[in-house]
């Protein structure tokens, strides 16, 4: 397997001295992305693609044991279709790709032959590259229901979506991005509200299992909701600065787009009434939430169980009489593992030191490395180093496949507690008449998630915002209730609202 | 689980009647697809969508085997990457989808109000979603690549891609379309050569084993090459009709798109080269193939080792004492087969009668259908009804999850047995002095595959298409050779090309 080295060998600025460089330096030098010749956009390489598999792998079993079937939508949508939800198109026209035309016809531009689209081939009505598939999905939905006996639909998709975003981050904003979107139909209020629900507990599992990534559930308030929906679940997990990611969220959508395109079906009683509807997803961005929660100075750290590489075995030989025994044992060892159900990689590089693969492996966030040498292979072992530090161990070639799982099991464990302790160090309950400013950014380095009183009203939320340019993440479902007053107006309140700045 | 039940009541054309009508209902009484509000775009339903993900895990396997990674590249290409490359363009061009802006704006028209594409927000170099990738591909290599060590790349996508094409027709030819696509770049001719043969052999394996569709191998004319290849090979297989289905392509690029975006390395003796490439790809054609070749009057009829769902067991009770212990050994059965890892069904649904489920499944192509009633709990088995027909079988309940892999395997080999006698039997050499068109079309329904010799001129090439619409699939890898003369123009020749009319 051949790689490009050149992103490798770039400096990994320290987070302390400029965190959003060090996350752009992490994300290349682990080879996750590279940025792509369209604006916005970018390739995601092996290494990024393969936990994007690993994580739509683990979900799709959880939706599937749920009830839920995957199909697909089509990529364009009607530009009519966007215009027929009022919230749905003020919260997506302004960042919409728009086809305009279907051919391209070529010209000569000063004795350069270029191309250039046909006018010719205007189209009447123009379509959307999907910034999401409510619009086209509840279209169809429209023909597949009549009766209460067509329903749930329980559906979901892999696709990409397009979002004109202005400002773009690897992985965290891109223009496009890879994504699930599950969308489902309901007879009754209450089926549709617990589907949200459910749903955001399996993404909230799914983040603290294998993603390692502590995250606090929660509603969002009337300024974060989804542009249509009636409420908005979320998840929200804290970065290495404090700040806080968006990690999926559950839309609960009434029956506003069952309205918007006459979706009725006939109920057990016998009369009409619009299907209630559910939508929710999780896309790429996960993967950046996964770089700023775990990454160290050095490069990536992956958890073990999303890690497309689990394992990275090092020859070690100087002289060319030792290469063919330890090549001939690394090969059985591999082999050992990959029958274990092990993503390892054994490399045989040639061009490389051994202190260049372990430089290499380590930024590409490999959880655990093993050494093997002639002396090694004398005393039948490997020397094994975990991503996260500690010691070397010594683990006997006859333990090898029964050992290693169990490391990469403490691996996990180690990241997710770590993130775990992190978490609880940086968030705080602001006291009556304390400084949410403060609180929030007490100056010493990363900031503050804030649990603080809020009366519920759209106004206090947005002085916050403009003050410290921190929001309300949500409110959090298992939040402690206690006696206090609004930290904007004073008044009394039971409420307590989780502010953080959020990517 | 719910299902709209609308396009299943439909009639299904028989064959003799209007092939292209039965196939048209075929797949949507199947529930493989719906029509989209979108030009020439379809819905993948969960029937369609589980094929399309069994074909993609299983080729995957294959892929990776064969040391290929995943990875994603953009949705959107630059408007000038594509002409870079003088036949890739011309191949393309007339078929884009071009993104021209990036908002719409809301507007009033005549009260009603809407949107349209915000005249500001025109983009100055246009996007074309990618018909296929290699420019954007190969301007990426051109970062990549730079020495012999960093070769060969060889990477894969799964994606969309979307082709404006003027008549379409669900799977085998529809605007968007889901597949994957393969490129990669080599240091050598020969090991391109190798790479673009090896994945030909991977299609046609997939195919035989898979798909049960026999395929022949063979590299095609030059004008049926892929735009900006030296050389296409092809996995072509016969419908029922006799017409024939281009199932999968693998292309020698040579050295032209290495060209086009400058892409060089610097090889072993220290010269500065052009790279050598390959692009391969199979998409949701895939499918429509599979329904034509395999599917009866009934409606679908699916490999089991592709299909979605494998078994059917239906629960049949007439009282409603009954009911209850048909359900819970029903239920039982049911997970003792899904712990085999058979994809199982117990269709427990309320308000259809066994016959109406009977119908269902079998339209849906379920490889095979149990029945269970309360004589046969008394009898402690379960009835067994192949979709490829023949007796109805009696499985002891004891036996149940050992046999029925045995009978999936069965109806594979039937199905696969029957499409390779229904290709000899309707391939045919053509003898010398003898008529194309008679051999194509005996005018006894099905059309044939017809050896003859030919030349090599395109000129008699485009003869025989336009007095019979009959292409040259491919000069066969394995034709046998016998001296001959061209059927256009008589000269003496020993190439057998492969004629058919094709989809």
């Amino acid at each position: 397997m051949a790689d490009a080295t050149k992103a490798q060998d770039a400096v990994i600025t320290p987070r302390e001295k400029d965190y959003s460089q060090w996350y752009l330096d992490v994300v290349r030098a682990g080879e996750l992305m590279d940025y792509a010749p369209v604006r916005g956009c970018m390739v995601i390489r092996p290494n990024g693609y393969g936990i994007w598999e690993a994580i739509r792998d683990d979900l799709d079993r959880r939706f599937r044991e749920t009830g839920h079937e995957n199909l697909y939508f089509p990529l364009l949508i009607p530009r009519s279709f966007l215009a027929k939800e009022a919230e749905h198109v003020e919260g997506f026209a302004k960042e919409c790709a728009i086809v305009t035309h279907y051919r391209l016809r070529t010209v000569d531009r000063d004795g350069v032959r270029t191309v250039e689209p046909d006018p010719a081939s205007r189209l009447e009505e123009e379509y959307v590259i999907r910034p999401t598939s409510e619009t086209v999905i509840w279209h169809m939905y429209g023909q597949w229901i009549d009766s209460w006996r067509d329903l749930p639909l329980l559906y979901n998709q892999w696709a990409n979506v397009v979002r004109w975003e202005m400002r773009t981050r690897p992985f965290l904003r891109t223009a496009e991005f890879l994504w699930q979107e599950g969308h489902t139909a309901h007879a009754t209020r209450e089926e549709a509200l617990e589907e949200a629900r459910r749903i955001l507990d399996i993404y909230a599992e799914f983040a603290e299992e294998m993603l390692a990534m502590p995250v606090v559930k929660g509603v969002k308030t009337e300024s974060e909701r989804f542009p249509g929906a009636e409420d908005t679940y979320a998840i929200e997990a804290m970065m290495q600065n404090g700040w806080a990611l968006q990690a999926g969220t559950s839309h609960f959508l009434g029956q506003n787009f069952a309205r918007a395109f006459d979706v009725t079906f006939q109920n057990k009683e016998g009369e009409r009434d619009y299907v209630w509807a559910t939508s929710w997803g999780v896309s790429t961005r996960l993967i950046g939430g996964l770089v700023m929660a775990h990454s160290d100075d050095d490069g990536l750290v992956l958890p073990p169980k999303l890690a497309p590489i689990a394992v990275a075995l090092v020859p070690i030989f100087k002289k060319a009489h030792e290469r063919e025994a330890v090549l001939e044992v690394g090969a059985k060892l591999e082999a050992e593992l990959k029958a274990a159900g092990i993503a390892t990689v054994f490399d045989t590089t040639e061009h490389l030191r051994p202190g260049a693969k372990f430089y290499r492996w380590e930024r590409k966030g490999v959880p655990l490395r093993l050494e093997l040498g002639p002396r090694d292979i004398k005393a039948e072992h490997v020397l094994a180093r975990k991503r996260t530090g500690g010691d070397r161990l010594t683990i006997p070639f006859d333990q090898l496949a029964s050992t290693v799982p169990k490391i990469l099991e403490e691996v996990q464990t180690e990241i997710h507690e770590r993130a775990k302790r992190f978490r609880a160090e940086h968030t705080v309950t602001l006291e009556s008449g304390g400084s949410i400013a403060e609180a929030i950014e007490p100056g010493d380095g990363a900031l503050r998630f804030v649990r603080a009183h809020w009366c519920g009203s759209a106004v206090c939320e947005a002085k916050v915002k403009d003050e410290t340019k921190a929001t309300i993440r949500c409110l959090e479902f298992d939040a402690p209730r206690s006696k206090g007053s609004c930290l904007v107006c004073g008044k009394a309140t039971d409420r307590l609202a989780l502010f953080a700045r959020a990517y």
